[in-house]
Parts: C-alpha cells; sequence; structure tokens
C-alpha cells in the first residue's frame, strides 16, 4: 500500500508574488461580509508588512507569537478567539484562514484552519488520521524557509504529553504563495537553522529504508539546493532556499525523517528548543548514523560561521531525561525508517541517553 | 503576475500501486449504479491489463485508438458515446473518466472529461482558459512516460485548423496513478522517443527566457534523471523515467518550451507525425540554438542505437510547407520564450522554412 498523496491545490512562486494574495484571497470571499483571519508572526508586528496586508475591513488580524513552538492549547485559545470574533457576524466560519511566517505560524494556521471546524481540543487530533472534518480554507505564505510545512500533510504541535503531528490529508493548504523576497530578511542564525532543517530530513529520508523514487527525487534536488545555498552565495539564494524546502518537504511523501529528528522532538519537548536548533544539535552528534552528511553539514556550519549551543543536557534533571527519552522513543516510524524493523535491537534507550548527553 | 499553478490533486507512486486504483475509484462512485469511464489505450485490447481493470458491472469501457495523435473531432465522438452510454442511467454524468495509456490517451481523459460538461466543440476550447464549466472528476495512469500529459494543465488536441492545447486549471487531473511496473513494457523507439519529449522539453524551458526558480529545479532534475536512464542502465530505470516525466511536467508552470517544439507542431499538424518523434526529429536540426542539448541527445540516440526518420519533408508540397510553417508560427509563446520579445527579427518565415527543410 502507498501513500495516495494530498497536494496542496495551489501554487504560485516568484519574486513579489505577495502582492497578488489580495486577488487569491478574494475568489475565496462569498460577499463583503466574509472574513479573513490572518495568522501573522509578532516580529512583523511594527514593521512594514501590515501596509502589505490584503485586509479587508470585516477581516480578523491575529499577531501570533511563536518564541515557543506551537502548543496544543495555544490552538485552542485561537480558535476560541476566532470562534469569539465570528459570534455576531452573518458566516458562523471565516471564510479562510491565512497563516505568515515560518514553519510554526504555518503549523498554527493549519491546526486552527483544522480546530474551526472539528470538536475538541487539537490534542486530541494529534497522530495520524484522527481528523474527521475538512478544514476551513486555508493558505500559507512562508517567511522562513527549510521546515518544509508549506507542502506537509502535518502540523507538529506540542501537546500536554507529547510532541507529535496531526497528520490529515484535511491538514494541507488549498493554497500557498511562495515569494522568495518575503524570506530576505530572515536573520542568521534562524536563517540556517532553518535551512538546516530542509537538509537534514533530506539526509534522514535519503538514507532511510521507506524511501523510493519520488521522494528520492526531490530529497535529491533539495540537496543539491541547500549546497548551493550554504556551501555557495548564488545571487538567487533566496528564490534556491525556497525551492529546497519545497522540494524537501515534498520529499517526505514516500519517506520518514529519521533519528536526528526523534532526538530532536525530545530537545523541543523537554528543553523547549526550537526545531531548526533543536536538529542541528542533535545531528551534530550522529556522525556513526549519516558520516557523509554531518561532515558536510559541520562543514556549512564552519562556512556560514555559526557556534552550536553547547551542554544543554549538563545541567537537566534524571525526571527530564526520562522524559525526554520517552518522547523520542514515541516515534517509532522515525526510528524504523532510520534503522529498519529490528531497530530496537541497535538503538536502546542507553545508547540515546548516551546521545544526549553529548548535546 | 506569476501564475497560481493549479497542481494534480491526488498523487500515489510506488511499484505495483496500480493495484490500489479500484479502492481510489471506490471514494468516487456516489453509489452502486455510478458509472466509470475507462479511455483505455486500444493496444492493451488483446493483453492482460484488462484482468486488472477495477471494472463495475455500470462502468462504461473504452478502448481508445491513438495511431494518429487526439483530434477535436475524435474527442467530440467519444464525449457523444459516453452521453449515449448514459442516457437511460440514473445519473446524467458518470462519476468519472479514467485514462490509461500514455500522452495520447491521457489528452484524450482530459478533454473528455472537460467536455461532458462544456457545450459545443472541443475544438471552441483550444486556447487558454476558455473552458467554463469544471470537468468530471478524472485520473490518469501513465503506461508511458516523457511527455509529462500526467501534470499539465493542458491537452494537446489536433483541431480543424490548428494543433493546440485546451489549456485550463480545470484540464489538470484530480488524481494520477504513477505505477513503474505500468512502463516496463514499453517498446523501443516509442519509449525513447517520449522520454526524449521530456529531455527536449527541459532544455527548452531551461535555456527560455520564461524560467523561474521553481521551473528551473523541476527542469534540472528532470534532465539529472534522463541523463541517468538514457546515458546509464540503472536497475530502477521506469521509476526514475516516470519521475523524470513528472517533473517535466512540472517544469512547464513557470516555463514554455521553444523552439523544436514549435517546428514539431507544424511537423504533426502537416505530416500526421507523432509528438515525440517529431520533437526528435526537429531537435537534430537545431544544434545552432540549443548546442549542449543537442550534442547530449546525439550521444543518448547513438547509445540507444536510434535511427531518426529522414527525409521527411522531401516530398512535401508548396501548400503543405507553407501550412507548417503557419502552425509553427502561431505558437507566439514558443518563440518568445525561445527568443526573447524581439523574437520576430531572429526566427524568418524562410529561417524556419530551411530548418524544416532540413528535416
Amino acid at each position: 500500500m502507498f501513500r495516495n498523496f494530498k497536494m496542496v491545490s495551489k501554487v504560485v512562486f516568484g519574486r513579489g508574488c505577495f502582492a497578488q494574495l489580495g486577488d487569491i484571497l478574494q475568489e475565496k470571499r462569498p460577499g463583503r461580509e466574509a472574513v479573513m483571519v490572518f495568522l501573522v508572526d509578532d516580529v512583523f508586528e511594527n514593521g512594514r508588512l501590515i501596509d502589505r496586508l490584503p485586509l479587508n475591513d470585516a477581516d480578523c488580524l491575529i499577531w501570533v507569537n511563536v518564541d515557543d513552538e506551537p502548543k496544543t492549547d495555544y490552538v485552542d485559545r485561537l480558535t476560541r478567539q476566532i470562534h469569539a470574533f465570528m459570534a455576531d457576524r452573518p458566516d458562523a466560519l471565516p471564510s479562510g484562514v491565512v497563516g505568515i511566517g515560518g514553519g510554526s505560524a504555518m503549523d498554527l494556521a493549519k491546526a486552527v484552519s483544522l480546530m474551526l471546524t472539528n470538536q475538541g481540543s487539537a490534542a486530541d487530533y494529534q497522530g495520524w488520521d484522527l481528523i474527521r472534518q475538512p478544514a476551513v480554507y486555508h493558505a500559507a505564505v512562508p517567511t522562513l524557509s527549510g521546515t518544509g510545512a508549506e507542502v506537509s500533510r502535518t502540523t507538529v504541535l506540542t501537546g500536554p504529553r507529547k510532541k507529535l503531528g496531526i497528520n490529515s490529508d484535511h491538514t494541507v493548504f488549498d493554497q500557498i504563495v511562495l515569494d522568495p523576497e518575503m524570506i530576505a530578511d530572515a536573520p542568521d542564525p534562524q536563517r540556517f537553522y532553518t535551512g538546516m532543517d530542509c537538509y537534514i530530513h533530506c539526509v534522514e529520508s535519503l538514507t532511510g529504508t521507506y524511501l523510493n523514487s519520488f521522494s528520492r527525487a526531490y530529497g535529491e534536488k533539495a540537496l543539491d539546493l541547500c549546497r548551493e545555498v550554504f556551501l555557495g552565495d548564488p545571487a538567487d539564494g533566496d528564490d534556491r532556499l525556497m525551492m529546497a524546502s519545497y522540494c524537501g518537504g515534498m520529499s517526505i511523501a514516500y519517506s520518514q525523517v529519521g533519528i536526528c529528528h526523534a532526538l530532536s522532538y525530545g530537545l523541543s519537548f523537554v528543553l523547549g528548543l526550537h526545531h531548526g536548533i533543536g536538529n542541528c544539535v542533535a545531528f551534530d552528534t550522529l556522525e556513526a548514523y549519516y558520516p557523509e552528511g554531518v561532515r558536510e553539514f559541520r562543514q556549512m556550519t564552519a562556512r556560514r560561521g555559526i557556534d552550536l549551543p553547547r551542554r544543554l543536557t549538563a545541567g537537566i534533571s534524571q525526571e527530564q531525561m526520562e522524559t525526554m527519552l520517552d518522547v523520542s522513543l514515541m516515534l517509532e516510524p522515525l526510528w524504523e525508517n532510520a534503522l529498519g524493523k529490528n531497530w530496537k535491537t541497535v538503538m536502546t534507550r542507553d545508547r540515546i541517553r548516551d546521545l544526549y548527553l553529548q548535546m
């Protein structure tokens, strides 16, 4: 059985195409009273972006904070806020949700668009194919590239008990607006860490046991583009990085991430480390498993003058360590993809602890 | 203005995934009386494929003949045949149309699915965005790879006055089933010519003036895969060729084909030459315009022991030549993509005649 992969319905790519967002959304507004919800990363709150948002009078603009990675209770809160906003409107639901930001902001937009039509808490849907009702129309404008969130069928959330995505065909965006100019101002090291998320997940998928030719083609292209961007200095680096992220996300269709992501999820859950940097910290310890990838990663790190944080696990309690191990071990498909069906004979709890202690 | 590119809704890729077609279509059948129309290339009529088709009692199986490239009146005839088939059924329209075959069979499936819901003749819609009503659900199973028809927003048809596609978002398939085992039996030179369609259109798009980074990423990957397949002998050549075709098709999103396709359309219109072979014949004369591409193409031709047909235009009438020139010159975006806005100063009618006379 191969997954019948749901694709993003519409993609617009090009320098300056953000200016087309208004026309694109217009088609989705049934009338003048229609409400479009904008969830925008609050790093843009005091910038010039607000003047470029195609806001109608009836629309709802919410600045979202992603200093912490998206949590299920934050999704629930945003969903209630939108329901409250809609309370005295003619329509019960907004015409759409637009996420503008990096992976976290896009994940919030996906999750909120799902929770507007599905009962309960986002935490109830962490897992695979638990969503029953289609989401409201949802679109994304990435302002940071590398996560692949723009094309993936998941929205990664930290819940009360686990960090795990809402994986569903309904999660996939209806529209993505890929404008390389929108990522031009992303600051290092954030740009680097997010780019490395793409590089690392392609190394993991290309060396994994789940791979097929569809995912290989995308993964190889994403790696090539990452190399061009981070080992060279092409004039169109933003364009290439944006395509690397897109291809990296597509490569997950018939593959899976691996050891690094499994470890990184534990780091994020316990230490609140952001996904991109967590991946970099974890990957740097994995030369035994991804020798070529780690070597090239270190070249890119050195070339970009990035200092990875060290000794992150030095002061943590035993309980925190055990939680980190639990969260990481929960991600069975990732371990199986990396190490095969008998991964438990290779990767013991103690071996993972050793890896965490190196971080 | 960048095109807001409509993607195929669902893709399943994998060796043997054709076996999932029945389950995939089942979701689209509203009840037991629902009719699914299968348009299958008649080269399979006496083979084993028929036993594998997921046919219900109510379904309509039509063997389509693509000895000639698809014509608008053939589309009209098939559409009438299906309307007649539906005449005494509870539903006015079938639940879907499934095309199984190469680029021509897929184009027929696209065109028929459109014409079932749009009045008049297919010839009325040759052009850009002339279609008003959405098509019925339509799916494709390629049995030959290279055209990119599985992901494109066009269905190329020869009409009474021109060879030109029905270009529309509604043309795009709802589902494609990419099973490399389905192309394993494609015979040479057909497999080669169709593969070269992909190679050539990527050379044209990558050297064209319309290109952006989205299309470049796809075009480069398609070229890499073509090289692997036709200059090497990888064990998974069918998988790679299938992905080359897919990537090649996607690369057209923000690019355009060029001189070779413009010439090839004329050859097909007047001489009835199939698209793939027409491209090969035309490309072989274009060393001045695509020097590296033509050189590599000749390497692949030699390596595969392909003898291109020669002296095709030797015996044609003056009237045929003029028609060929008219059809070719009509394709302005192709010429402009290849040679820039001032293409008419570079490429005169006489210059094109010279090229045709070399074929």
